[in-house]
């Protein structure tokens, strides 16, 4: 096992009814801005809910954060908070709108030129000030609720980065699974791969004698597989989307993470798939998996076989033929539940490839993954292989 | 799956030279106390290097808190604090000593007349304050690094009583496995025993439909029960060292706890074993465990089964035959470390589980367990099947 720091001080209020908890929560002594999406939240009763548990709170709001929320938009929302001399973030809704609030806390307070730094990196300035803020979560699938991560698009450059930092980590973040009840398919089955490869990515790389790490993102696979198919078949099983959204939390909190090798090159090569074609963060995962495990077959092999024999209970034929046994699973798995892998089925064709190829070369990407080993070339292999 | 609040802000620092980091995160503005135990510490290196790391820092130290932890000498530690001023705690040791310097954090600020009212409850103050401390930890067995509980003994009546507040969770703890190369078998034993029973007790109840949970702590089992004999064949094997130090730690900080039942009655009854015999504490829970196992057989019969067959591979014969050889399993794992589970091998008798049943009957503990269910004459039934 490798040498590492845990500490994740977000508290969790999990449960149906527990949104009324947040009068508990939030800080009374400053404004809070309510931040939150397309307005689902005001068809399946959970921005009713929370505005009953901030009654006597000075509340303003901003609606309208995107799916992969649009540093334009999200802009607008700093300028709103820095006017209003907003304390604290109040995001009610999914993974897109928390990492949207996410920047803002960080933006509000950025001593650069453009909160834009923040994403790239280029700035002389290190990320040393946020606004506290906390989550009600609308949409088990990201984990964002319990770590300190965010992704941003922007639509101008169709560029799509993350951040990451314990500032951001919300103070609270209340997890009523009742909220899986109004969600539609899509959103279910999006959440389900969203969490699945988020354990891929933390898993699939090589081994390091950490059987407790292994052994608990195997068990979070295995509870995606088994409860991810009760959620759909039926929206109102209340186990079964507890069960959905605990287990996404757990994919992403840090703690199957700690002390062993990391991957992200899945979603790595993903956000181009939404940064150039708008494709749902979840779908581009399913695309580009199953296409890394075939071409890293041979540097991931000890890892996809124990992932292979101990979900999937893959155990007879050759190396190969077993590794081959094992993608062709985790495909039938992710279109079980109505996700296509194939960019075809995304209408996307072989120029997308060029692009994302000339992209990496440009930005001097010439090797990642968990050995630092995929290179431009060996990212449109991957592509291919999904054609 | 029941509703939960999940908040752990301890910092862990794991791996080997990790202690160096003591430096970084030790207040500087305050005078410290470093408590210890019996000393071990001078002859692994650890003293050392901590004195090494605390260079420039005000310090002050307390040595001698026992095994158990007696409240006789925590109060000497707690007027020593108070007379110098100290501002941060330094627990340097294993379960004991970390247990006795939450208990010295707590009471140094306790405003009532006698801080063994925190270990009774028998009080009008609720705990409010309680000094900040860190853990430099030397074995892994209590859990006690990553959570808020403490347990303490009070030597004059023979009394062992616990209490619990996120007040006294570590601000930091670090986990360097190197420390175990030089544990006795008989610690290593206590300790893969102790944190075995630590996950049963929030495990071995009744299903609530947990599969993550569930899954956790079966990872823990199978994770101790792999790595807890490869550490007693060389002790030098570091990966089998932090496996085992990482196991212990995830046994007891909540997380496999949340929504689900927990019963923790043998800790309860085992409790009273060192009370009057002075028996270390993961030995009276290797004695209590299997009896509860069998006198319980029917009220925790989903789960016992769920355990043999997934923690055992034990999956033939009738439910009763199944139970009793999953209670043959977990003796013989407890006994293949050296912990004997019979209260004869500690040559206690038949008079010790009347007093044990007097004592209940005068607490008026009329049911404890997950379903409050198990009575004095329980607790005696259970005691006399380890006669």
């Amino acid at each position: 096992m490798n040498n590492f720091e845990f500490h994740n001080p977000v508290r969790i209020v999990f449960g149906k009814g527990e949104i009324a908890k947040l009068k508990g929560l939030i800080p009374r002594d400053v404004k809070v801005m309510l931040t939150y999406g397309g307005g689902s939240i005001m068809k399946n009763g959970v921005y009713d809910q929370v505005k009953e548990a901030l009654q006597g709170v000075d509340v303003i709001e901003f609606g309208g954060i995107e799916p992969n929320p649009h540093y334009e938009t999200l802009m607008k929302a700093i300028d709103l908070v820095q006017k209003e001399k907003v304390g604290f973030l109040l995001s009610v809704g999914g993974g897109s709108v928390l990492d949207g609030t996410k920047f803002i806390a960080a933006g509000a307070l950025w001593p650069g030129e453009d909160p834009w730094e923040i994403l790239t990196g280029k700035t002389e300035f290190p990320l040393l000030k946020a606004l506290p803020l906390g989550a009600v979560l609308t949409l088990p699938a990201t984990g964002s609720e319990m770590n300190g991560n965010s992704v941003v698009t922007r639509v101008e450059t169709q560029e799509k980065l993350a951040f990451g930092s314990p500032l951001v980590m919300p103070k609270f973040s209340i997890l009523d699974p009742t909220v899986v009840f109004s969600l539609p398919d899509r959103q279910v089955a999006n959440g389900v791969v969203d969490a699945f490869v988020h354990v891929m990515e933390q898993y699939l790389t090589y081994p390091v004698d950490a059987p407790i790490q292994d052994r608990f993102a195997e068990s979070i696979l295995i509870t995606l597989i088994e409860e991810g198919p009760k959620v759909l078949a039926n929206r109102n099983d209340y186990n079964a989307a507890a069960n959905f959204m605990w287990a996404a939390t757990m994919a992403l909190n840090g703690l199957i993470g700690v002390g062993v090798p990391q991957d992200w090159s899945t979603h790595t090569i993903g956000h181009e798939i939404t940064a150039f074609h708008g494709v749902d963060h979840a779908r581009t995962l399913a695309v580009v998996l199953p296409g890394m495990m075939h071409i890293k077959r041979s540097n991931k092999k000890d890892k996809i076989l124990q992932y292979g024999a101990r979900v999937w209970n893959i155990t007879e034929g050759t190396e190969d033929e077993r590794i081959d046994q094992i993608i062709a699973a985790t495909v039938k798995f992710f279109e079980s539940v109505g996700i296509q892998t194939h960019l075809s089925d995304y209408d996307i064709d072989e120029s997308f490839i060029t692009k994302v190829k000339n992209r990496f070369l440009h930005r001097g990407m010439m090797g990642i993954g968990e050995q630092g080993d995929i290179s431009p070339d060996q990212v449109a292999e991957i592509l291919e292989h999904q054609l």
